[in-house]
């Protein structure tokens, strides 16, 4: 295949996973894992009313390329104008287009070291030259990115709040106050993925039309249906409709689109989800101290827990996980590599994740 | 929003969507259809098997973003090689992967006029040069397509074997001889949604790594699940390799991935449904004759129907068809748009649709 065509930058693409999946793991393992505590799954799972939905939706049939019914009730559910919502495959497709609509090559665009790899695979795959700026005690910075996108002329700037893979956050009126110093026509691409989690008041009170901000959000994490692939922007009209320009129109599976619908109505299994996600990040920080690891604050449904060294011990730490059959990620920049992240599970995930901990950072001592 | 720092290519681009939907159609007329017979899904439903897996899937889980399981049936079902099957977001998704990884501005690609518009919509999408050839005998006409081809140094060409929305074809062993004429280093995208549904030997015998072509085929025809969203291709290990470059990786739907699974394991249904579609392509064509129309054969699970007058006279026919609560679509260039495209349907479909069909025709002609 030495004369296959690509184009240029095709060619100069390397052929990657941003994340190697569990399955993956498992495969490679011969075994399964006895807990996924890795991928920021909703291990409660997703709303009986969702479940019914996608059950009953006629999947023979294409699904609605305008999701008409989600953007309506995503509107109504968020006090904006449908006109303001874009319904895409998940956050990971969305930051696709996104990327594809505004970077080409010479383009610049800034992220934090570490921050979401999907974001920086999409990047490089249209092209673009990204610009990578430290996290400030373990937080995504505000002021550091707009800076850096100031100084390069950056078209968008990345930034996740509150912060996977650390699950520190920005107070909203903190984030409102720093786009004051966003370069004019430079588009802050917010990523909400965990924002449900978080406190009240973490997410800007700023208007769904505002040109400067494209929100991402999620059915994929307290609600539950990562494998249904459903992610939404909130947007300037102008924005959402840039969209139309480019998206799989009938890439939406019915049932997923359903099973959104119907889970945005049930806002007391969500509740439900929020209680155990709080509780989940009580035990995985207790069990953390009770192993003389520290855990970081989180406002998401995963904790990130400092394991006292460097990277290469946190690593040795997860991979001791994984020999015990717990499915673990970690964060892969330095400093915050020191660190393991551990997704909130039921009860008997985390008595795993309990039982394996000490042997795991027994090895990672050298026994 | 007229600073928005859109690519140069991105700016250039339509609002636009291939297709309008039926549930769109339905919204602005008001009311639903008694009848889904415009988009090929299959009126006759998923496998039960299907169903069963779909509902039991953890959806809460992200895909596995290797389609591992998936892959390794569909090679085993094919007798071909893991390595030459891609799993992606229907065939829609696949061409949109394939047309970013070869083409770019000053690429060029040829297709016929009035084939599938999605592909257009991606050439355009990538700021391809788009050559159309036409039709002859309202066949899709390798000669004349692989002729322009070699006349436009042509990256890839883009044929439907058997043709939507025509629903002729071409004999397997006629296509491999044509490919004698494909230009060295072109690409023939084939896309194979209908093949099932087509005499035995339309597939060319060629092996699964011929550089020359990417096959692609679908669970949204026969297998019944449109709206689950997957497709994959066959070709050549670089290929397959190359999708890795730019796909997204985690856009797979998890319930998706079982439903494919259990409805290749489930040869009865299929075998079922290929019944009730050739017994619904006999009763839309004795229900055209009936009208005085002409049926073309069909080796898919639609009839396309000469109208015997103009585009505008079928159209008109459409239009009698929509306004009867019956959803049909017609082919978009002429001289095919003298016919409306008629999916297989269960018998109430087609009792609803020759009910509805000689109102259509006789509005059609001015009352």
């Amino acid at each position: 295949m030495t004369d296959l065509r690509l184009t240029p930058l095709a060619a100069s693409l390397p052929s990657t996973v941003p994340f190697v999946g569990p399955e993956a793991q498992e495969r490679a393992r011969g075994a399964p894992f006895i807990a996924r505590l890795g991928a920021n799954e909703s291990n409660f799972g997703p709303s009986p009313r969702a479940l019914e939905a996608m059950a009953k939706a006629d999947v023979w049939n294409y699904g609605d390329p305008e999701n008409f019914d989600l953007r309506e009730a995503l509107a109504a559910h968020l006090n904006v104008a449908a006109a303001n919502i874009m319904v895409g495959e998940g956050i990971d497709g969305l930051l696709g287009y996104i990327v594809r609509l505004f970077v080409g090559p010479g383009d610049h665009v800034v992220t934090s070291d570490g921050a979401y790899p999907t974001f920086s695979y999409h990047v490089a795959g249209y092209g673009g030259t990204l610009h990578k700026v430290p996290y400030i005690d373990d937080h995504e910075d505000p002021g550091t990115l707009f800076a850096k996108a100031s100084e390069t002329g950056a078209k968008l700037v990345y930034l996740a709040n509150p912060d996977n893979p650390m699950g520190t956050w920005h107070s909203g009126a903190a984030l409102a106050r720093a786009l004051d110093d966003l370069p004019d026509g430079c588009v802050l691409v917010l990523d909400e993925a965990y924002i449900e989690c978080a406190p009240s008041g973490t997410a800007p009170d700023i208007p769904a039309s505002d040109p400067r901000v494209i929100r991402l959000r999620t059915f994929s994490k307290v609600y539950g249906m990562a494998g249904a692939r459903v992610g939404y922007a909130i947007a300037a009209p102008g924005v959402i409709d840039a969209f139309n320009k480019v998206r799989n129109h009938f890439g939406m599976n019915r049932a997923a689109q359903a099973g959104a619908l119907a889970a945005l109505g049930d806002p007391d299994h969500l509740r439900d989800t929020l209680g155990k996600i709080e509780g989940a990040r009580t035990r995985i920080a207790t069990i953390a101290r009770d192993n003389g690891l520290t855990p970081m604050p989180s406002a998401t449904n995963f904790v990130a827990i400092d394991c006292g060294g460097d990277g290469a011990f946190a690593k040795a730490v997860l991979d001791g996980l994984i020999a015990r059959a717990i499915f673990v990620r970690m964060p892969f920049a330095a400093p915050q590599n020191r660190c393991i992240r551990v997704s909130c599970g039921t009860p008997s995930d985390l008595d795993a994740f309990a039982a394996a901990l000490p042997g795991a950072i027994k090895d990672a001592r050298g026994g």
